[in-house]
């Protein structure tokens, strides 16, 4: 028997869907973007799904469920900013064990409306059932987007900037923290967990926002970007996602590379190399997008967006450009859920 | 705190969901019907989720991973085709623990692909996680619908008929079944189970299917439902739900209620009561729909479609009627995941 461990996440799925067919015309696109898009005339309905599993995603030992609810949604949200879409709708499933009560659905609810507030977003549908361990969130959100909106991974075009929208690491290093004080203080009920000038960290973890404000900047200032996903998995990653799908190579800057001083600091102290962190930590949520040279000048005054390297031809490969210089492969050691 | 048993599925998802106000014009029905209805125009978006837990919707001692497949992809179908929609595309989420090979979910997606082939849906995502305990599967289906063919369970009229498109109980006693033969084969390695005569039973519960030949009979016969839900968590609950969404009350007849010879064998063998399996057991997956009394001669030809009762003022009550004429009022005590 295979282990599932042997594939990884990206390769168990591409082995599970390789011989399903698209067969249905409103079916545009697929497995293998943030979104499946499907045809409804002028307007294209973008789909997105996540699930979310106890003591895989989440640990309620130090999740509140208020923003575990929140991020649920977000993380959806993300994925539909990432096709250039707007997210409309998202239906939540819950399997949840008998220690949780009604009382708690409702913070994890609270959570979830707070999202669907402040992104515009309605709760349209679900389903709930008790299970036998811990609690499952499955999120589905449907947006639209008009057809030559979309923006998809495969877009990035040789001499291509690459660009992101905010700094890297920085949730990946919250989880760091979180796990720390909890070793720390296992068993101990006196003292409290000491997050102290690493609040920031905390919110990166904790309340993820989805970059809705960038998909407005770029449209405000006409850069429609070729190729665009969120990092959800890690950088790294990610790019050589854009890379492979457009069949490109690139080259990401250390020295551009925007890092947070407390992601910095912390990983400083725990003895992480900040470079990796921001390279293959995970849940940063922000948009990697690429977009022509020619929009150069029209990037430059959005301070939000940080130009962190350029696509080159496939022949020249994915490469890592340190401080030093050196050219080193890509390497996607991303977040795994396996 | 309150237990979650205190409000059951329904009243839960209630509850949590009151305070979540529609807020996009694309948004035309939220929670409350066998699925969303979402708006781009001409054509309909339909969107339904289901969540499956091992332990709790299925067993895997006695539920083949491919019929597991296929079921979990056919009850999001039906779903749509209870909305007069056609299912065009599915979501599929999996959390997975250690103990799934990758020939175990080749096993389950050979089951969704059968499925997808079978109804000409196509699978356009998922997301898929390692997970501490067992298998959990949410899926998504997304349909497509004209405005003017949507059906909902809020259309039913005083004088309509209520019909429904099968045999109930069976999937229930199927069900019965494997469990029975479970307990009696435990630590028993030498014995196979006894299945003999109880077949359709089996395929009832394992291999349930959509009932598009319905929508498809009934759009050739120019009959337009009221009202439409499908049968999954048992005849009474689900004739409940269109009275109390239409405002109507109804009268459903015991000698009408059909019912399979074997399901009644088996019923008898296990000391059940065949009628409370008809109108409690779950995952039957028949279409119950209201229509005018208009079309009692279209109806006629179409020998899949059984009468089973009539819809009534709202002042007369929701009322099972025995084979002795006496009135009882309809009970809820459907198939719970509470």
């Amino acid at each position: 028997m295979t282990q599932i461990s042997d594939y990884g996440e990206f390769g168990l799925i591409k082995h599970l869907t390789e011989n399903f067919p698209l067969t249905n015309t409103s079916s545009l696109k697929g497995i293998g973007d943030d979104a499946a898009v499907i045809d409804n005339g002028e307007r294209k309905t973008l789909v997105t799904t996540d699930i979310l599993l106890e003591g895989i995603h989440f640990n309620l030992e130090y999740v509140p469920l208020r923003h575990l609810g929140y991020k649920a949604a977000v993380v959806n949200f993300s994925d539909i900013y990432a096709m250039n879409g707007k997210p409309e709708q998202i239906v939540v499933s819950l399997g949840v064990s008998a220690r949780f009560s009604v009382e708690m659905l409702e913070e994890l609810y609270d959570g979830i409306r707070l999202a669907c507030q402040t992104y515009g977003v309605d709760l349209v549908g679900g389903d709930t059932s008790s299970s036998l361990t811990g609690l499952t969130i499955s999120v589905t959100c449907i947006g639209s987007a008009k057809q030559e909106e979309i923006v998809y991974r495969n877009g990035a075009k040789d001499g291509d900037l690459l660009c992101v929208s905010g700094n890297l690491g920085a949730a990946y290093l919250g989880l760091q923290l979180l796990e720390r004080e909890r070793i720390a203080l296992k068993g101990n009920t006196q003292s409290q967990p000491d997050f102290a000038g690493f609040e920031y960290l905390l919110q990166r973890q904790l309340k993820p926002e989805a970059r809705k404000d960038i998909i407005d900047e770029l449209k405000a200032a006409a850069i429609m970007p070729t190729a665009m996903m969120d990092v959800s998995d890690g950088l790294s990653s990610e790019v050589m996602h854009i890379c492979t799908q457009s069949g490109v190579g690139c080259r990401l800057y250390e020295d551009k590379l925007p890092i947070d001083y407390q992601a910095a600091v912390l990983a400083e102290q725990m003895n992480l190399n900040i470079v990796t962190c921001a390279l293959n930590g995970g849940e940063d949520y922000e948009l990697l997008f690429t977009c022509p040279i020619a929009d150069y000048d029209k990037l430059l005054p959005l301070d939000k967006i940080f130009i962190i390297g350029h696509i080159t031809d496939k022949a020249d490969g994915m490469n890592f450009v340190t401080r030093e210089g050196q050219l080193m492969e890509l390497q996607a050691q991303g977040w795994k859920a396996f």
